[in-house]
């Protein structure tokens, strides 16, 4: 058996159970509301790096967050976590929420219309998958070259994921704000019946973290 | 304008949102695998001392336990907060999850089966209120003596009044546990639009509290 495994990874949610807040558009990627469910992690020394800066915070929530990139090969995104554009792809021009810097593995993301890969500049290519959440794992397992796929989101995707029984372990930290309306994470969804169990709590001023694993593993 | 306040205090919730686990009843008052959700607060002082113990953790989890009992005047209480009888109270045996002690205020507990008042050797007396959650809080009122009136649930009791913007202040305990089902505490609410924003919250290493106030006040 492979010991590759799907991970989530630095997955906020709110008090209120949304993954994201409603109304996702180019000026807000995460929803109405969505970027305060990060202030935990944004603040980290690891988030900064990422996104050129200097300095952040270090200890739990800095280690969750730079955990989340240990041994990881590959990526899967929903279509809307890789942009706000709904049908068919009028051109070739959106690249993503990121521009550079990329998450320098390949990423392959899930949608209904099909496009040809995109390769960055930084190496990273966008793969485009139109043959359904199974389909995408395995071919992101084929690329991750023996690591594990760290499955990004979002709330549609992983819930997709979760009914599947797909997902090997996952990361939520829950951030003190309420948004009211957006996309429920857990909704209708039973996790201890998915085999799902609590292995590893954490808190910090800013989240309470927790990891789930299958029980049955 | 009155300053006594309707308060939800101490009230815990899963990690997936639920308020009390699935299938209530004698052996399990708070659903199955419900005591989980209190981990935080049974080992404190206050918990501790209220039961007939001694010791218990001071610090946080144990201000919050304190707190929500500090100028209570009056309870109020869903029926499935009170027992586990369903329908016509068949006699008047059924006398609270408690035995005594119990909270030596007057406690209003929402019924729709009338059930003369039932009055405790510790000097609480239970009233049955069976004309509804407005006349239930304008009794509790009437009856605190200028103090606040605490709202203990069940979840259906506590989003009934939600609902009907009663609720002055609700503080809440997050715990790292899954129930996978039970009573979702939040489904289907939109706290924002009913007014209400996280006012203060504070991590322990069991617990992420947060309290939620109306904004408008």
């Amino acid at each position: 058996m492979s010991s590759q495994r799907l991970r989530v990874s630095c997955f906020s949610i709110s008090l209120d159970g949304f993954g994201a807040g409603p109304n996702q558009s180019l000026d807000n990627p995460l929803g109405e509301g969505g970027m305060g469910l990060h202030g935990w992690m944004t603040k980290t020394r690891t988030f900064q790096k990422l996104h050129g800066g200097e300095g952040g915070t270090t200890g739990v929530d800095d280690d969750f967050t730079a955990s989340g990139f240990h041994n990881v090969g590959a990526w899967i995104l929903g279509r809307n976590m890789f942009g706000p554009i709904r049908g068919d792809w009028p051109d070739d021009s959106w690249k993503g929420w990121w521009g550079e810097p990329t998450p320098y593995v390949p990423v392959f993301v899930l949608t209904h219309h099909a496009r040809a890969p995109l390769v960055m500049e930084g190496g990273t290519t966008f793969h485009f998958v139109t043959d359904g959440i199974e389909s995408a794992l395995r071919k992101a397992k084929d690329a991750a070259g023996g690591k594990d796929v760290r499955l990004g989101g979002g709330v549609g995707t992983l819930r997709q994921y979760l009914r599947a029984r797909l997902i090997d372990e996952l990361h939520f930290a829950v951030s003190p704000v309420v948004l009211g309306r957006g996309e429920h994470l857990f909704q209708g969804l039973d996790l201890r019946e998915l085999g799902y169990e609590v292995v590893r709590h954490a808190t910090t001023p800013d989240a309470l973290h927790f990891v789930l694993s299958r029980a049955s593993r």
